[in-house]
């Protein structure tokens, strides 16, 4: 109302601890879409919200800003129920690529947008890319298509999605503003409700690995996440889960791949598929598909032991134009050129799988990016890990390093000969699915 | 020490609340001066040190990096005792223009490098080329020849001194992070302290004309401000001013001259006189040149009394280029083409003139400027402002418009038909020289 706000008023406003408007947090968001604020203006206001926060209403006014800055894709048209799953990102999470195809086995329509990985964590889509031929770029209306025909698409962020929190999500990266839970909500929201989902599950992931090292800040996360997104008219749950060793035994993005159809035939590490059936449970709760967890848990576990699930993935590649043979034969996908195990320097038990030291080993073989502009290489990355409270003998392998260079092959096995660590006792795993949120 | 620092490395830190080390600070100083940190990241810390705030030693080192990031004068060649105030801003704010040769005619060097108006308050460079001829661009040598010889250069500022703070101030401007005591105290104290001086007296208002409204804020600056001058090895001391209404009777540049040289020929208004005065005795104080502010006094009233003063000042002006017959006859300066009284609309007595509404009627007449590259007109403003407590009668002058343009000088007499009130009953000005700090 009245004269535009100048982005100084909105700034001032924010940095004296004010409640924002929704017309300042719209004028702020159209600045970030349209250039019309200045860099400089944008990140002071960041700064400014990460310093004095977001009440739960701007927190939502932002989110619902962002979302409306861009394309929000229309699934009226498909009667069955949506729901996603998002993970705030860890180490060996290759959750999404059977998970997905788990669910709508079971009949709930799996809309799903993913990232690519930056920095320790990696990202669904460069995973999928590993797949000779698979496309992440699919149009709207393709994607569309095939939410009908298959139930299930992955695919990439597109130019038209919440083009506000590129601009923003970039400068957060060089400003020191990432770590502010509303701002993390409203990037993470406003793409995901961009899917026209009804249903959104969270993994909110703390620990080592995790972006958010404190479970209590973790949990912070969650509950702002859930409360938003039903403030949003949305139904939405989290799942808090450990990172501190990485899940399941392979990091690398082609090796994941594998990993994930072993999940689908049913030969998952357990770990993972605790994880997994998790994260699905919540999913076919809040989808209205079934009556509680324990119900889901059977229909998911009988997508995999009937081979739906697996069936879904074949449909699912092959839809996106990559080889549906992956489903059969991980070999269709690139292999590194050479191997070799990091052997155990006595006997006894894992005691630790340092997350971040085997996201740093596999950064360093060239499966992750340091910096958004970097190139990947599917091929590389760490097998056959082993898992805190596993018995090893002297000599025995921790691990596989897959490698296309010989110097940052013996780099990565220096860092992981650091990351894993073995004694003398006894060890035991801390339990991987914590609380439930929301 | 060790690698670099990234830009986002600063920020966090200083965002987390730490202390930055002095090689932080270094590093985004340099940034700024040399353009390796982008203004996004420049912002981002500048809004977190708004919030955070720093600690006396970072503000000082914060000082010190900025006066380092370009030339500092070296007097050292000088052997008199060499001082300067500082105003943080005001309304009619012609201190300088007498007190320098008032103090330089005492004794005591003054190598003066002032700024130009912005917004409300007046710069003292626009006012002294207000007089023909007047150069304030000065180089470095010729500074430094005109103090060995007359004792008092007033120049504004040049591109080597502190350019990191041309960065800064204007990034604050529009970033809504002006009003944070390190900052405001860094940027004053760096290009006080690039002339070389031996002490700094600061003038610090507070009040409905000033940057700080409250007196409590002031006074918080002013602790700052000398307390980081020493830090910093010079004398200083803060004298907190009253700027409610105007200082003396004239806002606008030519005016304010012709009301400077008034205060030179022992005519000067009261309010004007006392708070010259008060600065003037700290200023030879500080300077070791008088034992206490009584005997500073009585000299300074000499330098007036016998003529010093003024023949300083025509020294000072013939020095730099000007029409030294301006201290006999003000009329050499460029003339408004209208003139017009804003009458008094009942008998009574003056009970309040806004400052800011006087700086407002003048910034429309086109004494100021609304913006950095706006030009200013130096013959229009106001002259013959009454004082509060003043006895009028109904449709007496309360002050007369000087002004170039029709339409703005009928809106600056509605602008200062508000700005003036007269009341029935007697009022008491409030007294103008408030605490001494330091």
């Amino acid at each position: 109302m009245g004269t535009p706000l100048s982005p100084q008023q909105v700034i001032a406003r924010k940095r004296d601890g004010a409640e924002l408007t929704r017309g300042e947090i719209d004028a702020f968001v159209a600045g970030a879409a349209d250039g019309s604020w200045a860099d400089y203006q944008l990140s002071a206001l960041l700064m400014a919200i990460f310093l004095r926060g977001m009440t739960p209403r701007e927190t939502a006014a932002l989110t619902e800003s962002m979302l409306r800055s861009g394309t929000v894709a229309d699934l009226s048209a498909i009667r069955a129920p949506k729901a996603d799953k998002h993970s705030t990102g860890g180490v060996g999470d290759k959750v999404s690529l059977h998970l997905a195809p788990m669910v709508a086995a079971c009949g709930v329509v799996v809309p799903m947008i993913s990232g690519r990985g930056l920095g320790h964590t990696g990202g669904t889509v460069d995973k999928l890319e590993a797949i000779p031929g698979f496309r992440t770029d699919l149009s709207m209306s393709r994607f569309r298509a095939q939410l009908e025909k298959v139930g299930a698409a992955l695919i990439g962020q597109t130019a038209e999605i919440v083009p506000a929190d590129r601009k923003l999500y970039a400068l957060r990266d060089v400003t020191a503003t990432v770590e502010s839970v509303p701002l993390i909500c409203a990037s993470i929201l406003s793409k995901k409700l961009a899917e026209g989902i009804d249903a959104l599950v969270l993994d909110v992931k703390f620990g080592r690995g995790a972006f958010m090292k404190e479970k209590a800040g973790a949990r912070g996360l969650a509950v702002a996440l859930t409360s938003v997104a039903r403030a949003m008219g949305k139904r939405a749950r989290a799942v808090m889960t450990a990172m501190d060793e990485p899940l399941g035994r392979a990091v690398g993005n082609g090796l994941e791949v594998a990993e994930s159809v072993e999940c689908l035939r049913g030969s998952g590490p357990p770990d993972l598929m605790e994880v997994t059936y998790a994260l699905g449970e919540q999913m076919l709760v809040l989808a209205g598909s079934a009556r509680n967890a324990a119900a889901a848990r059977v229909r998911l576990e009988r997508s995999v032991s009937s081979g739906d699930a697996l069936e879904k993935f074949r449909e699912v590649v092959a839809a996106q134009g990559g080889d549906p043979r992956v489903a059969d034969d991980p070999s269709v996908m690139a292999a590194a050129e050479m191997r070799a195990p990091v052997p155990s320097p006595s006997d006894g038990w894992v005691r630790k799988v340092d997350a971040l030291g085997v996201a740093l080993a596999a950064l360093r073989l060239g499966a992750g990016r340091a910096r958004a502009e970097d190139g990947i290489d599917p091929a590389v990355g760490v097998a056959g890990l082993v898992k805190v409270g596993q018995r090893v003998a002297k000599g025995q392998a921790l691990c596989l390093v897959h490698a296309n260079d010989k110097g940052r092959l013996g780099e990565a096995r220096a860092i992981l000969a650091r990351a894993i660590v073995v004694g003398s006792r006894p060890a035991k795993p801390a339990p991987r699915v914590g609380e439930i949120i929301g």
